[in-house]
């Protein structure tokens, strides 16, 4: 048995030479130092040779400068640590800080993985609702209704988790107008930034923020799975503990966590990511651009208006009814970007869907448009 | 301030060109199809572009048949999950399996990350110790004991670890004694392979293991951090339980793990995987030609005796009492290695160190006992 195995090895993205604008990939891109990097360091736990007994304290490569000065520079927190992403970093501050049965406030539009966090550490949570569409905004007051809710039910509020900005709508909330609500209620305040470390300037402190957690192969053209988890001094204290059946180990990073490549692709990726956060305003203002020539095609964006993400989500009757009697049904808009060599929205969607303008050129943006345009055009509706 | 940010870009392991002896290294090289994976697959996160939901159902690249075909085949388990190392998957394996306040009963020569995986889940561990100096052995029978002084004490038993083999001697304890043993106190046996997986044949079913856990970048030639975690149906069915409140994910993976190349790595390597572990034998007999050229020069092996791995223990008063003396004090056998392009010796030690001859070539290995013999000889003995 086992045979047939050489269908797992040469196996090939086919995506070169297109245009990604699924907005999961455009910020995780590597530059060409991280490219480097991941060669040079790709065998198994490269990143140890010269380990004195924990990751984030190695000197060579200057991983312990990256992690506790660099980035707590950046993300303007006491403290950081790598984590395996988001995703991790949210559930070992939850896990570390909240007690098994206490309730986690997030709001409407959290990514799915901060429910899991909760779940997994033993928490219930409570969204503040997101308005109707087409805006889905999320209002800071409804944090401080949401705490009064589970502190009506006699829950203890461990916890609130703002995404910052959603991943469905790419919408920005007013986080220092949450982080101040959450203070007065006495409840921490983290900051889910997968679609903001790396992209926009973003600082925990001048944001409110107790916590922030980041994603590298989201925002920080790193190699995943990898991210950030940043907290104050106070609270990366009590996440960051040692254990007390290993003691020159920290308990919940399980001693060492990106033990790999990953970390010297955020490292050597760093320098640009911190240029590039300069520029936000070019983004911003090109991805409001990209949605005016959408809106023109009669797609209409949904979400904040303008908008100030790159992260945009569309809704199109237009090729909703194309795809009524296209060939190929829900799946011709797929198949119709792929020939273009347009690739990031999810094969069957044609009704809505979500794609990010990040650090695409004005001649990329302007193919993806001609793209739509020819389709709309070529294709009849029902 | 963020200045001088360059000294994190280019940076290079130095160790091109060189015999690397570190047992944590030695099973993690890449193969040349891992190293394309790597390339082709580094940018952020890759392997979600025809992702539907879940990253162990990815169909292309063939994610889905790798994890849920191939895996199990080769672990000899019902369900296989990839984790982000061995660590992770214990925990994983006991958050999922064991209620707080249980007991785990482990072998004394576990890994470190056997009692954060425990003290993190909230468990107690109770240890079967190893036998005294030289040998270090874990009796199966202390397991009996073990998990009856845990009862006495009123505890209930979670489960049992059996590292395997452990990562100091590269002692293999006789893992279907222990199996029958933790069965017949019914107790669920959970085998630590991160140095067996990839390097010999080692089938849970065989040995009568319920759960297994392996290290992609210590033993399966795979860019880490990555682990699997394979389990029986009735265990996986637990562990790998749906969220509540996201009924179509894994609650206990936080959806999905290795969003990233290093899935593709352990893929691309499977097959060389598969036929190394086949010509195990060539590698003990190897381990143990070198060990006993070792002895010859003065340096005595722990542990197993005729000894059944590649990852060997060595004490040596020679090179002790040589570093009472040289120029360079305890550092001198790292320098004197290093000036011989041989790395995997940590800086400092001398009276006792680990080592191992993984894949390495006859030749490779004379070259290393060549530069011990010449490094004895040449040094006074205080």
């Amino acid at each position: 048995m086992l045979d047939n195995l050489n269908k797992f090895t040469c196996l090939k993205r086919g995506t070169a030479g297109a245009i990604n604008i699924d907005p999961l990939q455009r910020g995780g891109v590597l530059t060409p130092e991280a490219r480097e990097a991941v060669l040079e360091w790709a065998d198994g736990y490269s990143v140890c040779d010269f380990c004195t007994g924990a990751m984030n304290k190695i000197e060579n490569p200057p991983i312990k400068d990256f992690v506790h000065q660099a980035l707590p520079e950046f993300l303007e927190v006491d403290q950081v640590r790598i984590t395996h992403g988001a995703r991790e970093g949210m559930f070992a501050a939850m896990h570390a800080l909240c007690e098994k049965g206490e309730t986690v406030v997030a709001d409407g539009n959290a990514h799915y993985t901060t429910l899991l966090a909760a779940e997994l550490a033993g928490l219930k949570v409570e969204l503040t609702p997101a308005s109707e569409k087409p805006d889905y905004r999320v209002d800071p007051q409804g944090y401080k209704e949401a705490i009064e809710r589970a502190k009506g039910r006699g829950e203890k509020v461990g916890m609130a988790v703002l995404t910052y900005p959603d991943g469905n709508y790419g919408n920005l909330v007013d986080a220092k107008a949450v982080s101040e609500i959450c203070h007065r209620e006495d409840v921490h305040l983290m900051l889910n930034g997968a679609y903001s470390v790396g992209r926009m300037p973003v600082g925990a402190r001048c944001l409110g923020a107790d916590l922030i957690v980041g994603s590298g192969h989201k925002s920080m053209a790193s190699s995943g799975p990898i991210g950030v988890l940043g907290a104050t001094e106070e609270l990366g204290t009590k996440i960051f503990r040692r254990s007390k059946l290993v003691p020159n180990k920290e308990l919940e990073m399980l001693g060492c966590t990106l033990r790999g490549a990953g970390i010297l692709t955020m490292m050597a990726s760093f320098p640009h990511v911190v240029e590039r956060t300069k520029c936000w305003d070019e983004e911003v203002e090109k991805a409001r651009w990209f949605a005016n020539e959408m809106e023109k095609l009669g797609m209409t964006l949904q979400g904040d208006r303008p908008h100030n993400h790159d992260l945009m989500f569309f809704k199109s009757e237009v090729l909703y009814e194309i795809s009524q009697t296209a060939k190929k049904g829900r799946y011709f808009l797929y198949r119709e970007l792929k020939k273009r060599k347009i690739f990031g929205i999810k094969p069957g969607l044609t009704r809505q869907f979500k794609l990010s303008t990040y650090l695409l050129a004005r001649e990329e943006l302007e193919t993806v448009l001609a793209a739509f345009e020819e389709i709309v055009a070529t294709h009849p509706k029902a």
